[in-house]
């Protein structure tokens, strides 16, 4: 990686509130988070416009939408481009805007990322579309039966994590999203709901599992002289990006209990950033089952391999703790619209250095990481932000 | 538009035989021309990977097509981005490739594209999801349909152009087509094979289509520094890019018979480059119908609007020409694919100015570009290349 040319900033953010949105279409939600974001930010005017989907196409009969939403937005004639990695389209949208702006083509970028997934078709089976198609998928397995297969390898492995322990990752992330407004389920929930739930693919049952979400959020990403001139918000700029893949078939892999995907992301956030896991003071990880956010946290580096799920026990992911993971919700309680979620991290991690989360509020964090990934960490992206 | 941070080359180029690949799958077909650029460049490795595609998951039920290819290309591990823009997917891929460049996160990109459109589904539902679903699919148009009633618009608002003349722009290109050996229709045709040809929609026959593809492009981009370095092909840059958007619905258009989105981001891209349409010594241009062929060398501003179609007819677009069109066989004699259409134009324009084009070479090009559009020009994407 060479010198970033021009530094970037996030100068906006919108995200309306998510769930089963059967009275608006995907142009309306996407819409909204834009209007929200482009109000946040106070600019009168957005250069282009690029969109994190992952299967508008399957689940809306609609591609080309990057167009569409220019129209719809009232900004027709700009550049726009959607961007898809599964469920990781929302962070890669983030970081194609981030070049966008560093390239030095534009100043001023909206990066969003919509998915409205209860429109009629079958979510399993496209969802299914971010497995490998031919050594996975063809066989009949859908994702809460690879994530199971993952679960059951590292209890395996690591005896001291319990099957508790995958539930407290739920139930904390249930406690930080019933305080937050957007957030699809907010409501408060147990170890024993989580044990008592349906089994969905041993040992995973349902309220291990993130949801079916409509949703859109959006960022507007800028140049610092455009964010010293606005003088809105405190300055939030994006210090790290990293993004990597791997096979998405998981027999393809060395270990089923660590992604190398995030390992690499993370890696060269960190290095592009100058910082280290430690610094981290907030993240927002992709937690779309239980046992996702253990081993992410462990391959970010804020735990060792194999004590992910006993930081969980011990309190330290939770707001108020060394290192609080997803205050928002995650995945689990705030929803999983996926070509959404990468970009709602973003929107979750600047208000938090902005200080504006309310009753979900960390501790003054200087410094905030998101990571998203798609399939079984086929992709992941990762970036940091740092309030200045 | 700011400065750009690095200049972007072109240092590598593939396309293998594009056609009916009914023994190869969406895997194969990339990797064969992935394989192929990486060849010509001579590199040993690279950063960063975006593919243009528009409808895998509908085409061929897989999505996280980028991190599918760079593990079945052997580079898994590097970052990897899929852009859609419909039928405009190649060309943004080599745009979001250029920025990636010029923005100094990567030295070293391939940008490629890849449609298999020939595994099963019906591919006019496929390609109406780049029309407006809620207002033109709905009602059951297809993009015959939309590009007849711009076909019967033009003729009425310029008589001086005859149906024969929109017949010279598929006769053209079979021309040229048959010297590419890389064209999946290599065989010249006559008006008369054009006008006896099956009726599609009214005026445009069979004839008047470019054809359903499977196919795959890819180029390797790269700094001034790893081109000079590796000093292995005559130094191609890219020297203006541009992007812009339309509404998706013909309706919602002031005008039938010129594409705004073809006119601003052409204006782009010759602003970028300091250039003029009288600069261009050969160009690639998105003839999905006949008629679009005419109507974006028009908005180009290669010729008064109105005036393309008696151009072709005085030759003026043919090799040895003005300024020669679709040396190719553009998408009607070489196929079209549609997420590899926008990314073989750098490939044909590429080898144009270096002088590998061989029996289709147009004599010492100095200057090439390529447009690419989506649907009917809901987006269009530009790019001038010039041999230094």
């Amino acid at each position: 990686m060479a010198q970033i040319g021009r530094e970037v900033y996030v100068i906006g953010v919108g995200m309306p509130k998510w769930g089963e949105l059967w009275d608006k279409s995907l142009r309306d939600i996407f819409v909204e988070s834009a209007l929200l974001a482009i109000d946040d930010a106070g600019v009168d005017h957005i250069d282009s416009l690029i969109i994190g989907s992952m299967s508008p196409g399957l689940y809306n009969k609609q591609e080309h939408i990057a167009s569409v939403m220019a129209d719809y937005l009232g900004v027709k004639g700009i550049p726009a481009t959607r961007v898809e990695s599964a469920c990781a389209s929302g962070g890669l949208a983030v970081r194609t805007g981030f070049m966008e702006v560093a390239s030095g083509m534009h100043d001023i970028v909206l990066a969003g990322g919509v998915e409205k997934m209860w429109d009629g078709e079958d979510f399993t089976m496209v969802l299914a579309t971010a497995a490998d198609q031919e050594y996975e998928a063809f066989h009949g397995i859908t994702f809460p039966g690879l994530y199971a297969m993952i679960a059951n390898r590292y209890l395996y492995e690591f005896p001291d994590t319990k099957r508790e322990d995958l539930a407290l990752v739920s139930v904390k992330n249930h406690k930080n999203g019933a305080k937050n407004p957007r957030a699809q389920y907010r409501k408060e929930i147990t170890v024993e709901n989580v044990l008592s739930s349906t089994m969905v693919a041993d040992p995973l049952r349902l309220l291990d599992c993130s949801p079916v979400t409509d949703g859109a959020a959006a960022v507007i990403l800028a140049t610092k002289e455009v964010a010293e001139k606005l003088n809105k918000h405190p300055f939030t700029q994006i210090v790290g990006v990293g993004a990597a893949t791997d096979t998405i078939a998981l027999d393809k892999r060395d270990s089923l209990i660590s992604f190398s995907s995030v390992r690499k992301s993370a890696e060269q956030a960190y290095k592009m950033a100058g910082l280290n896991p430690q610094d981290i003071n907030t993240a927002e990880v992709h937690d779309c089952f239980s046992i996702a956010e253990i081993i992410v946290t462990e391959d970010l580096g804020f735990f060792e391999k194999g004590k992910g799920a006993i930081a969980v026990r011990e309190g330290k992911t939770e707001i108020g703790g060394k290192i609080p993971v997803n205050t928002s919700g995650g995945l689990k309680s705030k929803g999983h619209p996926v070509g959404a979620t990468g970009v709602a991290q973003i929107v979750e991690v600047t208000e938090q250095l902005r200080g504006e989360s309310g009753d979900r509020q960390v501790k003054e964090p200087k410094i905030g990481l998101t990571q998203n990934m798609g399939g079984t960490a086929g992709s992941s992206v990762v970036h940091i932000l740092k309030r200045r």
